[in-house]
């Protein structure tokens, strides 16, 4: 847990500000907009004019926490005058500023104090007057909560509860990823006692696919392709693919993990073409190996067990490139 | 929580006992397995000689839990005499006798005393001596839990802790059913305590598909059938899909849970051929929908929202009779 003499830092200018703009990384995940619309209730239960824009669209299965806070997509002409004259930023587990983008540059011209809280290892931007960071912590939502109970423990409702279940609820995959800990169930604990439902929380979240979803998963696990005596799985998603079932390309969150239970795997990724022709990988890891180094060799990065890169390359060339570096970087893993 | 004074006549018959069959429904489940283990471990620790005896085997998932305690699965020659001279039997998760197979009738024909702790409604079997049924419960995992905390606080330990942890962990889908509460979450936390680790144990139980599994499921999401203005979703899983893939019919654990988190979906279910012609029929529902009530009228039963039947037909035939039946029946209840 943070340092409570941070907290009374962060308390007196949360307290100063008047005009405040709360905001997250692009394509933002559950934790990004549940930390973000749990802050904004705090601040707007405190008083304070509150905005929280977000420079992607919220995905659909997100739309549900607009009832609770309004999360605004940033347009220019809307927001960019209360961006320039807001007297406080705060960047919600953002990793480093520029993924906020120009809802972050605008920020970063302001006058306003910026604040950074978040779960990632930050990177001590020189515009930021507070930095929290608490990699121990299995989501952005949890420092939310400490920032609470430290420093206005009634505020604390049914509806900010809601928000912050739903930032660990989603970045900790339902418990299951090796971020869970006994702090993980002590603060969601403590979130019940305000009377949300975890299983209506779930369903809102995680059961909203759509058929072409689902038949283009049907795709690619007739599909999969192995390498290594079986210890690295991969899948092809080209467009086409995504044209015949009708779906959206950005529509498989999930998948990897799925390929991650086949037992024996130690590696799963999936090659996504992308409408430019570039290729993505998605990288995914158990166990006791990482694989965000080769990540990075592709030009990409992420976390140990979690990376991506984005290939100017057509997904042929792609795989071409990549499984050469991936089996060797595993190889001397084992 | 059971009443605290049916603890203590259970510490009673506990305390008396010296040989101690527990046992548990035919293809069991983790609750089912880890309530066992859990059950066995405490007894043994309290220096009483305790078999676990299943009627069916151990399925590869859950092998692990035998490094806890060994799991048997019944054989006549080996098993008959320890179950005619025991001196009490324990049924845990079996909602009723009949479900244990030969272990639950040669204990029946035994004298010992004869104890039931469940979390499924109980049938008040005449043959047993204590019933104890606890339907708020979320698994017979927690309910364990309570007896222990009850009656023998200072015998929890880490072994324990991981055996209940499996029947909570599985029986509320990862903390994603409508069984999930509070309570859920006030035992796993104190769970934690003891040095378990929920990550490493979602991956014992949960990342362990088989690349047949996998490539079945790719066949049944790619051959999607809707009825109802897509509320009801259903697939049909032959011997001969099974036998293409190389696959386990019986392999089919959490097909109906992803069926059913597509949006606008109220049911699902898989129709399945089975070895010897006859189709096993399971459904799953969501919302207000309730679907044990059709199955009933198939022959089968369960839960509100999760049962199944055998019917002793062709699959062709079965979904013949099913289909019409299940529409009837949700548009009642729209």
């Amino acid at each position: 847990m943070t340092n409570i003499s941070n907290w009374r830092e962060l308390e007196t200018r949360l307290t100063m500000a008047k005009e405040i703009v709360v905001t997250m990384h692009m394509n933002p995940d559950g934790d990004a907009l549940g930390s973000s619309a749990a802050m904004a209730l705090l601040l707007s239960n405190l008083g304070k004019r509150v905005r929280v824009i977000s420079m992607s669209p919220v995905p659909d299965n997100y739309l549900f926490l607009n009832k609770l806070y309004k999360i605004e997509q940033y347009e220019a002409g809307s927001h960019n005058f209360f961006l320039a004259h807001c007297d406080l930023g705060i960047f919600l587990d953002v990793g480093d500023l520029s993924r906020a983008g120009k809802v972050g540059e605008a920020l970063q011209k302001s006058s306003a104090p910026l604040i950074s809280i978040d779960h990632h290892p930050g990177n001590g931007h020189k515009r930021l007057t507070m930095e929290m960071i608490d990699t121990s912590a299995c989501s952005t939502a949890t420092m939310i909560f400490d920032l609470i109970q430290a420093i206005f423990p009634e505020k604390l409702n049914r509806q900010i509860a809601e928000a912050l279940y739903v930032g660990i609820l989603t970045d900790t995959g339902s418990f299951r990823f090796s971020n869970t800990t006994a702090r993980t169930f002590d603060v969601v604990r403590h979130l019940l006692g305000y009377g949300i439902s975890p299983p209506e929380i779930y369903q809102a979240v995680y059961e909203q696919s759509s058929i072409a979803r689902m038949r283009l998963l049907g795709m690619v696990l007739s599909n999969l392709r192995f390498e290594l005596d079986k210890r690295i799985v991969w899948v092809v998603i080209t467009q086409d693919m995504v044209k015949k079932v009708g779906g959206d390309p950005d529509d498989t969150d999930g998948f990897n993990d799925l390929l991650r239970t086949i037992q024996g795997v130690d590696v799963s990724l999936i090659f996504k073409e992308r409408h430019d022709g570039d290729t993505r990988v998605n990288f995914r890891a158990k166990g006791k190996i990482r694989i965000n180094e080769t990540a990075k060799k592709l030009g990409g990065g992420g976390h140990p067990q979690a990376s991506g890169a984005i290939l100017k390359l057509p997904i042929d060339k792609a795989i071409e490139k990549t499984l050469p570096l991936l089996i060797a970087d595993v190889k001397a893993q084992l």
